[in-house]
């Protein structure tokens, strides 16, 4: 070895495999080094032999034809106690899979003191605390009662909730109305201006869209959506021309009916004032078009994914009743000013229905200005897309992203692809404060945890 | 030369240089062949040795400065009579460079005559024809008015306008509210659907968006254009996401006035009716930014760009009292079904105040969706941009686009830099039918011819 060989003219440089982490302290330490993003092979990958794939990719094929064929229209805005089945007035819903108060985390906890307060069910945050752990509260997963919720996901029984109509399929997807940012009761908080805006929703805001959705007709979400991935939103994380979108259809109707001027402008300031509104009716429209997956025979695609920040969990298209979890992982991004990684609770919340159903994360080229909020470079924006083109069964039909020459956006999770590949889905969330009654403290990016799509895989092969 | 040449081994292809007919026309024959985008260079190219070109670049870089720096806010609408100036009975504006009635073209000619009608002025469209030729109507340069209208660009003395201040300059820039699509007097239409449209926007659409303007105490154009520039606008030829903003901070306003809600919701559909609507509130954003530029001595920086469908005209910052013209190219793009190419007017309109602006063309990059509106694809958009880059003296500070990491547009055309790099500014505009009477038949793509340039550097040169 010396001098002369061309092969180190160039200089010597480390190539670092696998974990990220060595590459990190590698060029801190000023040294140029190469990462070469590689990962061992699953332990789950020989199972994939044993399974009839031919078979298996034609039913996934009619299983993910259906959710991109769904057409959800929200047609009305009703109490959760008369849409959303199973609805008792002791009935406390949350995101992600089941979890006993004894295991919630932090924004859970505070969320369900904060609705247990607004039912009139305590008095005091103490109060419902106790009342939560006396075992009289029945908790239950949104996911099992056709309903979803960003973040804590909390749906008490007098809570509005946009009821979404899969129009053609016949089912419905319910999600709560979305409060706002920073300290609200998804966040986990519940002081009084939780409560109070709460109330204000009730009474106000919910009655008032309820009119104008009814005087509408129904109002297309896939068609709002499709548009709001031609103008940089992705529909998780950014819903900021979704929401005007949403906004320019609810506000004639709005005016057509009874309610007086300035009610008019209280609830437009509302909805404009929140460039987050448009999520939760997306959320319920995702619900809906997924939820045409739930018990499709012979598929190795995911129907479920959602968070309940201290686990994350997926179902199985065919076997819905199932879940298959993991620790919930940690966001990392951006958090707002006063506020560190270490304020993160993990990673919590139904709004994975998004990536789904083939946007949110999923559709982040469509929406280069999202790194902004969520952390990174807007080539990872398109990068996470190519990305979970390798993991899903097909390409949506409606859903373009312009950056990509009007590439439909990947849908349909393959639990074969994932384990195969390496690959976990990207989701980009809102953080939550760890602790019970603070709220939103940032945005960011994670990869959802292998282990739950090997254990899937070995659930499949095991049938 | 035998077949062992390695040279050959890939076959052999032929290199076209310059006219890409000729490439195509290869192509058309199945020959593969390579093109190079080769032009001779201009005969004006000399020129730029005998300029002193430290000092110029000084002076450009103030001048696009104050462009960057100007921050337009919408503070009034107000009839063209009382607001622009010299706006007499009998004047007529029109886009573009000065032209005579004798000279206009079609779409201009109908435009005029439909503001005669409109005006009282005439009862036919012959009377009006008679009227326009007889010497009684003056006909001026919107642009010598601090006006710009988009096609046709007629303004007549009762028509509303944006008043848009230069807050910190203290120069105003107007133009008309936005007609729709179609058939509508900026396309040359003049038919009694026209006419009485313009008469409902004149008693009850400017009057009722002015109390709104008026109680918002000033919307900031500046801030609405920046946002949409993150949302798939370029703010030309695609103003989807701007007029959804525009409507957002307008109908708040519009609510706290003494307006019935009937009223307020026949405004409201006429603007979110229309993906347009913001398009002429950006231009006189944009007159007012560019207007900045007047009289900048020692500066090779175009301050105006217009075309009035017989020609185009540019002209400079430094000499702003004449116009360097050339005939109006022809657009290729996407037509409306029933329409072609050979329907198409030549390149009309001050919509290019864009362009100047720095947006419009020159921030495609933001706008990928919109090949589907004026053709191509969405890695033209992007070239598109990065072509402009090489003619401007800078980037804009508050025009991000996200698919280029957050770069600033580019802004400040330097005529220098024009005839050096044979690159001239790329034009996205609407197509009018070269008919009077007829409206809009498509959206397309042009540059603007050289010689224009060329003149200009002489003309720079001679000083």
């Amino acid at each position: 070895m010396t001098d002369d060989n061309p092969l180190f003219r160039g200089g010597i440089k480390p190539i670092n495999l696998g974990l990220e982490t060595f590459h990190r302290a590698l060029k801190d330490q000023g040294v140029d080094a190469v990462h070469v993003d590689w990962r061992p092979p699953s332990a789950a990958l020989a199972l994939l032999a044993q399974l009839d794939n031919a078979a298996i990719d034609a039913a996934n094929q009619d299983c993910v034809r259906k959710v991109i064929d769904s057409m959800p229209v929200l047609v009305d805005i009703r109490r959760a106690s008369e849409a959303v089945p199973g609805m008792e007035k002791n009935v406390i819903l949350h995101a992600g899979p089941p979890v006993t108060w004894e295991r919630m985390c932090g924004p859970v906890r505070g969320a369900v003191m904060g609705a247990l307060i607004y039912e009139g069910l305590a008095k005091t945050p103490e109060d419902a605390a106790v009342l939560a752990a006396s075992g009289k509260i029945r908790f239950d997963s949104c996911h099992h009662h056709s309903t979803v919720g960003p973040m804590a996901g909390v749906v008490s029984h007098s809570m509005y909730v946009f009821d979404v109509l899969n129009d053609g399929f016949g089912n419905h997807g319910f999600c709560t109305l979305n409060e706002g940012l920073g300290k609200v009761l998804r966040f986990g908080a519940f002081g009084p201006d939780v409560i109070k805006r709460l109330r204000w929703m009730e009474e106000v805001l919910a009655p008032g869209l309820k009119k104008a959705v009814l005087s509408s007709g129904g109002i297309n979400v896939r068609n709002l959506t499709a548009q709001a991935l031609q103008m940089g939103d992705e529909c998780h994380n950014r819903n900021v021309a979704a929401t005007n979108l949403l906004i320019k259809e609810l506000t004639p109707h709005l005016l057509a009916t009874d309610l007086d001027k300035s009610t008019i402008a209280d609830i437009f300031k509302f909805m404009a004032g929140n460039v987050h509104f448009y999520l939760n009716l997306s959320m319920a429209a995702c619900k809906a078009a997924t939820d045409t997956m739930l018990g499709a025979k012979g598929t190795t695609l995911v129907c479920t994914m959602a968070r309940n920040g201290t686990e994350i969990g997926i179902r199985l298209a065919a076997m819905p009743d199932r879940w298959f979890t993991a620790p919930s992982g940690m966001p990392v991004g951006l958090f707002f000013p006063g506020f560190t990684q270490a304020d993160a609770n993990p990673d919590l919340g139904d709004s994975t229905v998004s990536e789904v159903a083939g946007i949110g994360g999923f559709a982040m080229a469509s929406a280069p200005a999202i790194v902004q909020f969520v952390g990174g470079h807007p080539e990872d924006a398109v990068r996470y897309t190519r990305e979970m083109f390798e993991i899903c069964a097909a390409r949506h039909s409606h859903y373009k992203m312009p950056t990509l020459d009007f590439a439909g956006t990947p849908v349909g999770v393959d639990v074969r692809k994932v384990v195969e590949t390496g690959i976990t889905p990207i989701i980009n969330t809102g953080i939550a404060h760890r602790e019970p009654g603070v709220g939103q403290v940032g945005a960011g990016l994670l990869n959802a945890p292998m282990s739950m799509f090997e254990e899937a895989l070995k659930a499949l092969a095991a049938v």
